[in-house]
């Protein structure tokens, strides 16, 4: 933990400060008086106790079990270094085969040393955020093959698609990072997309961003790009993490050479590794939610404590992602009870180990209909109250993951800006308490027109972005519009409001002379 | 206390028992050899470790303040019976005027008699409802005006939808018991419409019921038709609670007239009074929430305290319903960040006395859209982690309460079936945590054929009602239904299955003779 710089914003600074706590603590003025477009949900706090589902005996039961699966079991690990690095770090490689046991104790030390807090910066310091503890952070879709939006309907994703998501991840304060590629841009060749995704990234936001691990040189040119974009040495960055990349293990027991690959070469320049088993529960983990917990820990055991060999101190993050599948079809199924059980589970696991948790904002409907809302609503219930500590794909992910969704970002981003405001603590000053408005009321009045009403009314309450309030007879009167219609319209406002963020002409310009370079050497040979 | 009968299911033995559990207790079988139509959500228990917003300071500030209200603004209660009910008590009524102060040291006095838990008797025993502790019950919606579906749109409420919502209650043991009139049916004339409703209630369903109080009469003839489809005594009756009635304050600081009646008829009797202030933030309450907690509080206690001087030991419970208006045109809103807090923060009021706890299944949703659906799971996750007891329309209310809807009433029935899979315990035997399974798999398999799974898969999730999980293309080939389709098909085909109760022909033929009687009567007098 010794060489990971302390956060920058310790979690008793960081929390949100809504009108109400600024005028409990002396006040400088209400609501209303931000500047409009201030900051109002980045650095959220989550001070609820964490919802337990699983007691002592059962966690050590689940711990005791993975250890087991990783001693007796092991992993196939299909990267010759990273099994070299294995076996100098004590762990048995069966030599001539893929297959690598590890000694629990083995384990157990090697993740003793992961920082159970740190700070992932980005290119506007403002923008940092702060990982583990009670810190909650929101990333946007990541990885979908197709976007949608309700004019467009579905389609294979595209990069003008891509830059609009990025664009509105830009947009709200309770985006915190981006995840990864919103939606896949195949219009862009493999060679070359990740320089030209990486450097909007970079530029069209000013919040941190993921590099995915798909062979060393794009580990590499990532790197490079976060680096110019923050303006700092290799040196500097090497101390303040400033690239994120997500490692899938294939399920079960199984991390292939490009995810080791990465873990190498992220772990190794103190970069954020976030290890994210995809077990579901009845075709790549066992049937059963315990079992595949054992599963999920055994992996993210294994692929947290691979970063510790590569580099003591490495920051890495606990991911879960077990979910059940329609067993009747086989479809994978999310926002279920299962997932929520998984979802909280896992967040005591990753606590009992010290290690921010990592998991995700998922359903599985293919459109914004009342399926898209509870799946979602019911994964935010179970990650929030489970202690959740990054939440990927926490806006605009739908159908699976398959499908970024424009109107479902939107969604999203109200029901994590709610999800927020619960989170914020209750004022209960004498003042909130009212009872001199209670006293100037009295039995059978109201209270409407009163003074300690007209002071607080316009920022007394979440004004969301989509639920729509009119009676129904005003509501007929405007066409009957659902969620859907609302969120479609409110997109696509969000978007012509955008502003790119400032950058220094001269760090756009080593950015964009760097991304030349690379795609004039070719980018990274593809084979396809 | 002493004069309540314990509650015939104690916790520990009221859970449901899914196959998970009968396995890990030795196991008598997969959950597919349950004989369908078998109950699995009667008798709820919700273990969770409740959630907390207030610290324990914060709690007494809004203890104290509100019995501050109560000493010193005090309550008008508009019924001379109640105020020398009260004033033989011990408060102090103001003579010549309505209003009523009590002495802090009195209200905690009069609550201390009040149970912490007792049981609702149904016509039915094994619809007997525990209501207190840890456990969970859901009813129905209540008191709509309107009635929709999707073909028959918006419409005033009548007694065949009366008729088909009660039904739809029978149909689903995750509805506990019904909570009034789900729709209020205004083809049948006001002087008798509580005669036929109520007469249907104790027919067509064989779980416990409600009457409004909304005068005498309208209680004895309430609590006659309770007793006869009972078959039992008033004297059992008394010692077995079997009605209940919701009694709203007319906030701030009122209980009016039949409110005061209904409390002095059904407390004198043992029955079930649920005291629920509706103090909207903004309107009829402080726009605070604090503010709005502390008037909830007084006129809950002043309920509460009410029903003890009226009887010691009569079964009562704390009734929240403290949401925000939209302060751009005054409307209710529900399911809310503020809802969430007041839900949460009025558990831990109701446990700091140890009355059970009424809160509510909100939206203001106008139709079966996302909003419907977040604002009703938002208000879920509120109710189930802040400890709700008793949660009225907890199924079909849209619209602020304007609506009963009967594909909303599916959406819920489906989030309430996942709250309670949610609390169901994990199951985490040697068998569950899958350790053989996962040997026999090994790195790089996956689980669809194996043994484990095949042995568990038809039971092992949660299937859902409404959920559509096929994938994009099929579900493009099946017309693209939407959850609201869906919703309503399955309404028409539940009704389409329901089968009424069986009931002894002679409590039937006594239920009729007495409603004939009373009609023959006149029912009660009404006044337009």
């Amino acid at each position: 933990m010794s060489d990971i710089t302390p956060p920058a914003l310790p979690e008793t600074e960081t929390l949100s400060a809504p009108a109400e706590r600024r005028r409990r603590s002396g006040g400088r003025g209400a609501e209303r008086q931000r500047p409009a477009g201030a900051p109002k949900y980045r650095n959220l706090v989550n001070r609820l106790a964490k919802t337990e589902l699983l007691d002592q005996q059962a966690l050590d039961d689940i711990h005791e079990a993975s250890l087991t699966v990783l001693e007796e079991i092991g992993m196939d690990i299909i990267l010759p270094e990273a099994r070299e690095i294995m076996r100098r770090a004590g762990a048995s490689v069966t030599e001539g085969t893929e297959r690598v046991r590890f000694d629990r104790g083995l384990i157990m030390d090697m993740i003793a040393s992961a920082p159970s807090q740190f700070t992932l910066h980005a290119r506007n310091p403002a923008r940092n955020v702060a990982i583990g503890g009670n810190n909650l952070v929101f990333a946007q879709v990541a990885s979908a093959p197709f976007v949608a939006d309700r004019e467009g309907g579905r389609r294979a994703g595209n990069q003008e698609d891509y830059r609009k998501l990025i664009k509105l991840a830009q947009c709200y304060d309770i985006i915190h990072t981006t995840g990864g590629y919103p939606v896949e841009p195949v219009d862009i060749h493999a060679s070359i997309r990740h320089l030209d995704c990486l450097s909007d990234l970079a530029k069209l936001t000013d919040k941190p961003f993921h590099a995915y691990s798909l062979g060393k040189q794009r580990n590499l040119d990532g790197l490079e790009i976060a680096r110019i974009a923050r303006g700092i040495s290799t040196e500097q960055m090497e101390q303040e993490p400033s690239l994120f990349t997500i490692i899938n293990s294939s399920s079960p027991l199984r991390l292939d050479g490009p995810m080791l690959q990465g873990i190498i070469e992220m772990s190794s320049r103190n970069q954020v590794v976030v290890i994210t088993p995809f077990t579901l529960a009845g075709a790549m983990a066992p049937v059963t939610i315990a079992g595949a917990l054992v599963q999920q820990n055994a992996e993210a055991l294994c692929g947290i404590a691979f970063t510790q060999m590569v580099r003591k101190g490495a920051p890495v993050m606990y991911g879960g992602f077990t979910s059940n599948v329609d067993m009747k079809t086989g479809a994978p199924a999310f926002g279920t009870p299962e997932y929520m059980k998984a979802v909280v589970a896992g967040g005591q696991l990753a606590r009992r180990y010290g290690i921010p948790y990592r998991t995700s904002n998922t359903n599985a409907s293919n459109t914004l209909d009342a399926q898209a809302a509870y799946e979602s609503a019911l994964s935010l219930w179970a990650l929030t109250q489970g202690g959740g500590n990054f939440i990927m794909h926490a806006a605009g992910w739908t159908e699976g993951g398959l499908t970024a969704s424009f109107e479902k970002f939107i969604l999203d981003v109200d029901m994590l800006q709610m999800v927020a405001e619960f989170l914020t603590p209750l004022d209960v000053s004498p003042d909130a308490l009212a009872l001199d408005a209670v006293r100037d009321v009295g039995p059978g009045g109201h209270f409407f027109g009163t003074a300690h009403t007209l002071a607080r009314y316009e920022s007394a309450f979440y004004s969301p972005l989509l639920s729509d309030w009119r009676n129904y007879e005003t509501w007929t009167e405007a066409g009957r519009p659902t969620t859907y219609d609302h969120a479609n319209r409110i997109y696509k406002e969000a978007l012509a409001r955008y502003e790119r963020p400032p950058l220094d002409p001269a760090i756009e310009e080593e950015l964009d002379a760097f991304v030349a370079r690379r795609k004039a050497e070719g980018g990274v040979a593809t084979d396809f």
